[in-house]
């Protein structure tokens, strides 16, 4: 591979080159070597469906300015996010995910640096799960960066042709999650804080919180650990990084997801717009109503004490937490509690239960810790809509 | 469905409703409606692959202001389009299509009558391939509006394993098309010349060229056909209708590539970027060289009339031809021929060869009339590259 000249951009380098160079970026982390895959270089991509499984498909841009901020994420972990939300869809739906195409949308001016950076955090994350990157597309978008993702996956043959979706939730079913909320919202507040503080603090920022290696885990604080920090002036440099991490690295839960098919379950998706509104759409699907128990909720000390007045909001309607939201019997969710603790994988958290649909108003009610009961509206982010 | 506010545009809607608006026009086209297909609505889609075949994958986005212009397409035509680009590296794989999934990245300024007909366009087609519209995501793209397409298919049974690939070319194979070149790129330039005439101009050019309607096919004027026109002043109004409707609504030749997998072909792609730039990938990927003769290309008479200087240049540079570029024995295309009568399909046309790779210099050689063979480079439409 040839050297890459300092500064080169894509302007600078040309289509066919870049293509190039990002196939061998990707050969680096072994994502691109699926056995029966014919990938970067012709029409289309072609690999052989396992015999007697039923596939998923799944699309996810993220766009500059809107998803995320080249001043607040590292490349390497922009393409591991861009890759990871497109798994999580496959998560939710209990499959394995086999392989993925990206459409670059490119200005001309990104770093080439920068864009091997990004297949490098997305390859890593594509061999940890197995998944090939079979190829693409690349164009101009002269005003801003944009990716988009589309995943492919195969329904997991524990399964016996069950799949998790939105519309078989029952009343009386239990309502959990696969791990702790609002980290990742309260990262976001973090980046939102510190940019508004100013361009200095952006920097220090940035100083103290470098990229995390490809493949480790996101340090997620279990939610019944006690707070790690009240000095104020610490908390950007401490905490946060948990927080950030979560932001920056979501890890879709695959393997949680096949557990969950394995364990009899039907209903999930994954939380990327806020429990509040990812729930809503689960109601809207069953045709049923919810109730989420305040006190319940995973939600780290460490990101209540930080933010003491809007923790709960985090938690509801920040988004992004990546966690699988499902609803099942309770016999499934002991089911499922058995085949975590064979799989090492964290215990389900029941937060709520599906309730009849009410006859009117919201589907979802809120029960505070004193009892109290109250219906809270939709509230999932809308990308045009000023109304909320 | 409720009725459509005059002048709604998304960001009045919101997304989600929008999002039960494209579902409710894509259903008016029959599009959505595969067996065993959970789509719209769901983290992901679901479908069964056909036992025993292989899946194809490909992605290609459409960029505002890039791939296409709002003022000299109609939103129906748009759809037809951004499905059939994807549609046509299938084609080129010589498999089967089966479903598509949409990545919609949206200024919020759309009118909400617009993406309507873009879905209808784009469920038109859908429906007349049998193919799935199986989902996607919207997001928000301040400056421009993208369409962001990934289609799937399965390698039909007749193909024995075999895919149409571009590494599979051996000196001695015909090289050939499956349609005329240079209609798409004549198109290009009518509405280019008559934007540079000015606006007046412009909106004669709207209304002397409606829409076609959504399931016809364009009216392509036989290679062999004599000029349909010699007035200047007519030019406008008669036969750019066939090149305008090349441009705007190219047809993917799913059929053919079908039809080249069963008479044994093993390589092929379609012609998107221009004869000699996509040819020049084919000479890559397998080693080889190739001669095109300059007598054999099939440009129509319409074109080689209406621009006499630059015809050639139209058809081996000028892209968007979708038509299907392919290099087999002559065995194999005397077999195709046979099966494309029976078929109701164009037959073949031989317009060069695949030469062994030369030691030095372009791999492609143009053989003009008189016999004479001049090295061409390549010239493959680069996004970003000044270069050329």
């Amino acid at each position: 591979m040839p050297p890459t000249a300092p500064g080169a951009t894509v302007a600078s380098l040309g289509e066919f080159a870049l293509i190039d160079r990002l196939a061998a970026a990707l050969a680096e982390t072994g994502a691109a070597t699926a056995p029966g895959l014919l990938g970067i270089g012709d029409d289309a991509a072609i690999w052989t469906p396992t015999p007697g499984t039923r596939a998923v498909v799944t699309t996810d841009s993220l766009i500059a300015g809107i998803h995320f901020r080249l001043d607040w994420t590292s490349w390497r972990d922009l393409g591991h996010k861009a890759l990871a939300v497109n798994l999580s869809d496959i998560a939710a739906m209990g499959a394995r995910p086999r392989l993925a195409v990206i459409s670059l949308a490119l200005t001309g001016q990104e770093p080439l640096a920068g864009l091997l950076d990004l297949y490098r955090g997305l390859g890593a994350l594509a061999a940890t799960h197995g998944i090939a990157i079979a190829g693409g597309d690349i164009v101009a978008s002269p005003e801003r960066l944009g990716l988009h993702v589309t995943a492919l996956g195969e329904s997991w043959p524990e399964a016996h042709g069950h799949l998790l979706t939105r519309d078989a939730a029952r009343p009386g079913d239990l309502l959990a999650v696969s791990g702790p909320l609002g980290l990742s919202a309260a990262g976001l507040r973090l980046l939102v804080e510190s940019s508004v503080v100013g361009r200095q603090s952006s920097e220090e920022h940035t100083a103290a919180t470098p990229p995390l290696p490809p493949t480790a885990p996101a340090p997620v604080p279990p939610h019944d650990s006690r707070p790690t920090t009240h000095a104020p002036p610490y908390a950007l440099r401490l905490t946060p990084y948990a927080f950030l991490a979560s932001h920056h690295r979501p890890h879709p839960r695959i393997a949680y997801g096949r557990a969950l098919v394995a364990a009899g379950g039907r209903v999930a998706m994954d939380l990327s717009d806020g429990l509040v509104g990812d729930l809503a759409k689960i109601c809207a699907r069953s045709h049923v109503g919810a109730r989420v128990d305040e006190a319940a909720l995973p939600v780290p000390p460490a990101v209540r004490d930080r933010f003491p007045n809007d923790w709960l909001a985090l938690a509801t309607r920040g988004g992004e937490d990546y966690e699988l939201l499902f609803a099942a019997p309770a016999a499934t969710i002991a089911r499922l509690r058995v085949l975590c603790a064979a799989r090492d994988l964290p215990a389900p958290i029941v937060i709520g239960a599906i309730l009849p649909a009410p006859p009117d108003g919201p589907p979802i009610t809120l029960r505070h810790p004193d009892g109290r009961e109250e219906p809270i509206g939709g509230g999932a982010f809308d990308h045009f809509s000023a109304a909320h």
